[in-house]
């Protein structure tokens, strides 16, 4: 199963600045020649984004379960409609959350079991591990204060308690310690001119030499 | 985990008359001073209803791993939020399709581990079991010949190839055969009138000799 392209995601609490270095890593392949295809979870998909409208919207209480395998729902149809056959052809892909979201809101921050959701995760990416998976750490309040100050941008998740973040921001961190040559710990409260810096360099390395 | 409700459900292949004699029982219930919840799968909630307009949607795509996390993320919503609430209540339940249906189409229609797909009903709900299944036991073709009689009420699982539909049938027959005190199979190429009062003798003799 071992795709030839480049597998990066950006993991993370509410407000780490995944999206904004997302962005800008993008930029910075494009400039480098490299034709990145960027996806999100939930969503990349028609299918997928109709999925991350139900769980975005205020108006709808999901149970944790039912809002897992929404998110696997999701997972399963970016990985087959979209990042394996990007990877399958060479492509480098850059995905903001992947399966280790579910490990940490679902599991740390819901309470799920994390057999389950592993076994979950395995079903719907059919084993599709990332290559590299830069976690942009950041205390839990300071994420949601970001949040906070920028109107109009909260979500059903950042109304969680701080509680719910701390275990989540946790989970990351082992998740993180527990594969080391998978995972980047990022400072997440540095200068976003030095984040972006370690990004690159952390991705410049892991870039295939073969001819572009 | 014992409810003290009843909980019927009912499954079959397309056009096996399910919708109609589920009106019939519970009119019939309803006459006889029970007050039944009557609900479906897909759907049954908000959250499961916007599951199955992405389900039912000709315009998505969804591959059979999505297709069957969507299932589950709509039944565990439905099983938390109204079949555990209304059996606690004592209630008696009557819904149009449940977990089988998923061993029926994901599994021999879809082709995915039924193994799999058990752990998963297990988890979404929480091992709630029917105390009564009426399979409405319709060769496939004739299923698929009454529902084309009937203009635009086709969907997408209608016009899967007739193959999928036999492997439907023959998985529901299969689960009926070997759990025999929860499931009655219905002749549903038989009068509708024979089919209801079937219907009716089989639930009768299971409701709660409780006063109502």
């Amino acid at each position: 199963m071992a795709a030839p392209g480049l597998f990066i995601t950006l993991e993370g609490g509410e407000g780490s600045g995944k999206s904004t270095q997302s962005a800008r890593l993008v930029t910075r392949l494009r400039a480098a020649g490299w034709d990145p295809l960027v996806t999100r979870e939930p969503g990349g998909t028609p299918l997928s984004e109709g999925v991350r409208a139900l769980l975005m919207d205020p108006a709808q209480q999901p149970v944790a379960l039912a809002e897992a395998f929404l998110m696997q729902a999701s997972r399963a149809q970016l990985v087959a409609e979209v990042i394996r056959p990007a990877l399958d052809a060479g492509r480098i892909v850059v995905c903001d959350r992947y399966a280790d979201s579910t490990l940490a809101y679902q599991g740390a921050g819901r309470g799920l079991d994390p057999a389950m959701l592993t076994e979950w995760n395995r079903a719907a990416t059919g084993g599709l591990t990332p290559h590299l998976t830069l976690l942009f750490d950041l205390p839990a309040e300071a994420g949601l204060s970001r949040r906070a100050q920028a109107p109009g941008s909260t979500n059903r998740i950042d109304r969680e308690p701080q509680d719910f973040h701390a275990r989540v921001q946790a989970r990351f961190r082992a998740l993180a310690a527990a594969d080391p040559a998978r995972w980047v710990v990022l400072d997440a409260a540095a200068d976003p001119d030095t984040i972006a810096e370690h990004v690159w360099a952390e991705v410049a390395k892991r870039l295939p030499q073969t001819v572009r």
